[in-house]
């Protein structure tokens, strides 16, 4: 099996100008469970492919998405990524976008290499999924000035900003595979309703986590009154004397350990908590159903397990 | 034959999210010559070809040079463009970066629409020259902060930040056409040396320019110090009175008339002045010179007077 990480290593960046590259070199070479490139390689294989000719769609997809991080980073303000500077601290802002700018373009040049029956699928997949992406990161700054946001929103916001790019990867690898267009389609879902699963339940650990193992501070969802699913849902499903606590804590702006500890109970209160958990499993149930529709075998089980173990993670 | 300005109102950025897609419609109604747009149909045309089958990709090069327009802007801090707020001030930099990013991607969608036969020579072209431009704009941030930038260090930066942009859109023009190998590379050719006659024509303009015809104030380049054609020419050839002469006004970081009416001086007494008049002839000449591999026509003609009245204009 390919070891993703030697591949992501063994692209070369070590060409002119360095102001332009390094910082590529940089954002590529913090690691990270390279997921979407996983995703990819398991989508091929399952259908019975060559994982070796899902490897440059692969690469264009793991580059996309820290092409992301790195323009996302800039515009949060963000210092630090997997406990190292980012590169618009490192360097600057106007490295930052270029250098981004750059990543974007490689990710367009590695898909160059793909199996060239199949460059016009993957060319429309992977630009209708960049799209979305920037959508969905566009909602979510939208939703910060919004009052009148619903579940429905949420969830279409991070199905863009999260699930496409999950689903997108397991169908490239998929197409190059073989794969009919059922099983792409199922592949595709799975994509979906895992990113979905796995967004929900990100929103319960900042909440509801074991500062032990979630590696964030707990709460910090809370403290800028970010429009989560626990928020929104506890909002919606608040009786009168509850959602005038909710809107105190809301309007007071300074973080505080007061403010969490009353939020988090009333997300308890107000079923919210156990509404995502639903949620989770839904998705999770979801995603698992998709998979009947692909061959069963050693691939599908371990995305069985992904599915299922996304339920019970901590971290 | 297509019009262009009405080929790009055609596009239509009235999705949503509106807050990702208005300011690429915004940045898009600016007008401008859309003079790369007028080289992939000129390209296509020349060599016979349907000017309508090179709409996509000359489409898809207007929107990368605007996309690069925009994120310049962010980069250089500038307020104004083509007479109206640039993106970052209209709206903010993060909207500029993350409707940038989208706009690059809407390039490669329109990509998508090329002649199936001829998308992956197409795609190759278009991401390398997407990449040169990037590197080219990397080395004249980086030339800004270096003491030993020669002219032909200049001039390979100019190629990549200028002339490759036209070079790509005539000889993607062409392979649409069904140009032949030498027909594309003469168009390229005369691209590349069409675009350095131009920045050199621009070098001067900005220092020796009817200020009543050039639109912006002369001497701007002067003023900041920035490393032109005009000034590492003189620094080349300055005996050593001049050379102190010119180092000294290098040293006033203040701006001011009597600075730029002294290095105006000087550029005419180290003849750096005459070098640029010089290469703008020889550029000029070489671009002549590739137009004779080509079919003899209208379209032709049209290109020979393009690079004859670029040696002459003066805005």
């Amino acid at each position: 099996m390919i070891d993703v990480n030697e591949a992501i290593a063994g692209l070369d960046w070590s060409k002119e100008p360095q102001g332009l590259y390094a910082p590529i070199a940089y954002a590529l070479s913090s690691g990270g469970k390279r997921l979407r490139m996983q995703l990819v390689l398991a989508g091929c294989r399952l259908v019975g492919g060559d994982e070796q000719d899902a490897l440059p769609f692969a690469e264009a997809i793991e580059v996309f998405h820290n092409f992301t991080l790195l323009h996302d980073d800039v515009m949060d303000r963000a210092d630090v990524r997997r406990g190292k500077p980012t590169v618009h601290i490192k360097w600057n802002d106007n490295t930052a976008i270029l250098s981004g700018d750059q990543m974007l373009i490689e990710a367009y040049r590695l898909l160059e290499g793909v199996p060239q029956q199949h460059l016009p699928q993957l060319l429309r997949l992977f630009t209708k999924t960049a799209t979305e992406i920037c959508e969905g990161q566009q909602y979510d700054v939208d939703f910060e000035q919004r009052g009148d946001v619903q579940i429905s929103d949420y969830i279409e916001m991070i199905r863009l900003k999260t699930s496409v790019l999950l689903a997108a990867a397991l169908q490239g690898g998929a197409i190059i595979g073989g794969a009919n267009e059922a099983e792409q389609q199922a592949l595709y879902s799975y994509g979906i309703h895992l990113g979905l699963a796995f967004q929900i339940q990100d929103d319960l650990l900042d909440c509801f986590g074991d500062p032990k193992t979630f590696g964030k501070a707990i709460g910090g969802d809370i403290s800028c009154n970010k429009k989560t699913y626990l928020l929104l849902s506890a909002r919606d499903n608040a009786d009168e004397k509850q959602r005038a606590e909710l809107e105190h804590w809301l309007a007071q702006t300074e973080p505080s350990e007061a403010k969490i500890e009353a939020v988090k109970q009333l997300y308890v209160a107000t079923r919210a908590r156990e509404a995502a958990e639903q949620a989770i499993a839904r998705h999770t149930r979801e995603a698992l159903d998709c998979l009947r529709a692909l061959p069963r075998n050693d691939e599908t089980a371990r995305l069985e397990q992904m599915a299922l173990s996304l339920a019970k993670r901590n971290a």
